[in-house]
């Protein structure tokens, strides 16, 4: 047995259960693949997300899901004005240091078919979206010096940090405002850091209803990763299967003239080099 | 078998292993009789924390513990400003909507013996104590009506959201200042619901070295329990375990004049009106 590269939790058409498995082509964008109804193989996974061992049993994916289970995490760490053009368009001066809020575990939500889900307190047309490049780590870790930071990574995936925007500016605090459920989107594919050795050469993309909206890369970051896991490590436990968001470029919704929102049916990706693309339909809940 | 009322969580005398409690002397102050020594006697509890049924067997403790373990919950919700001395003597305006923050489980921390772990990256002699009243959520829900939302509590303890104010005053965000290890010292007794039909008329103290610091009331919150837990579930489910604090009231170290600071040793209680007295020393980490 090998360990994974490209991981994907998923539901298998031979037994519609839940599976780990590491893509069998690992060029495709999986993503896309499930949008267009393409076949998708997977060699099944041996143990958890953090000990991923590659067995020769294949299977069919029959849809994808976000790699990390709710109950394997519990804090959703998200990075704020983390890019140089971001803060730009924010008017915002460059933190002097991380900022940080927060997303609960209820706020993940799966890649397409899964949709993400717009609840009654934000359905005034000011929800938008945030594309960003995610990761879990993979050991739990304290006071992590900035050169060791990578060790503790599992991988890289692409979410969607998902943004109630008339909740957010009632208030000088984010959490309650970008921790509705399902507006944390992620997946599908969970890249280990060792495929992707340089996680601050990516582009990084947004694209809704087939317009680009945001075209950036992470090395426009203020805080690169290592820094962001070293400083947020600073007597505080770092858990294993803690989920970072590290944040986003420019032309969030919010900010283009005229602003783009999240629209009942829209279709919202988020397309991330070497890990592929998450895709979601945005669905109005009733009430 | 009855249901709990005065919940502990505890490691015993007779077999040095973690179990859940009921007092058996309801009326003392355990958190006080724990600094002083004097034995604490609690029936044995069959079942988790969220169905506390009480037996007839009698334990005595060694030490309290936190009353709900690290592995029950896994997000704890703290709401900023929320008493209108505080937001005054903060000299900032009344919020119009319930600030959240949170802390990752990590947090956590155990009454005395235990102690308040400041850390290398807190330790300028500015972190300081917010008595609070914090509360346990005791059945999963989501958009719960104000009329409802005491049916999803499942009992009342002492907090102590514990804040390194030069890592607050870096950026707007607070959930990193507040969330270093230990910051959230919880308990000693978990009191039901049941046993606080009105928790919005205790007093609520922080006494620092013997020096009470902060002097309030629950009825002076602004936003009341009934309305945070409303809040804060819309469009957002709220897992049972989940710790809610519910806001500090006038009186903060980094407010008085002379400035008051968790210094290396000092003792710091949270003390509340039908629940007690909690207790920590403050431990200054070697680095």
């Amino acid at each position: 047995m090998s360990k994974a590269t490209h991981i994907i939790r998923f539901i298998a058409n031979e037994d519609n259960r839940i599976h780990l498995g590491q893509l069998v082509d690992t060029s495709r964008d999986v993503g896309l693949d499930s949008l267009e109804g393409k076949e998708i193989k997977a060699y099944l996974i041996n143990g958890s997300i953090f000990h991923p061992e590659v067995t020769s049993h294949v299977y069919t994916v029959k849809a994808l899901l976000s790699p990390i289970a709710k109950e394997e995490t519990n804090y959703i760490r998200c990075l704020g004005l983390n890019y140089k053009d971001h803060a730009s368009e924010a008017k915002m001066e460059l933190p002097k240091a991380p900022i940080l809020f927060t997303k609960p575990r209820t706020a993940l939500a799966d890649p397409y078919p899964a949709a993400i889900p717009i609840p009654k307190a934000a359905q005034d047309g000011t929800s938008d979206y945030e594309a960003e490049l995610a990761l879990i780590i993979g050991k739990t870790g304290r006071d992590i010096p900035e050169d060791q930071a990578l060790d503790y990574v599992l991988g890289y995936t692409a979410s969607n940090d998902v943004s109630a925007r008339t909740l957010q500016m009632l208030t000088g605090q984010w959490s309650f405002s970008k921790g509705l459920d399902g507006s944390c989107p992620l997946g599908p594919v969970l890249v280990t850091k060792e495929a992707i050795p340089d996680p601050q050469t990516l582009n990084i993309k947004a694209i809704y209803n087939g317009q680009t909206v945001q075209d950036g890369n992470t090395k426009n970051m203020i805080f690169d990763i290592k820094k962001q896991i070293s400083y947020l490590s600073q007597g505080t436990t770092l858990e294993a299967g803690t989920i970072f968001l590290t944040g986003t470029p420019a032309g969030i919704g919010f900010f283009r003239q005229p602003r783009v929102v999240l629209e009942d049916g829209g279709d919202i990706r988020v397309e991330i080099e070497k890990i592929g693309t998450l895709v979601n339909k945005v669905r109005y809940e009733e009430w």
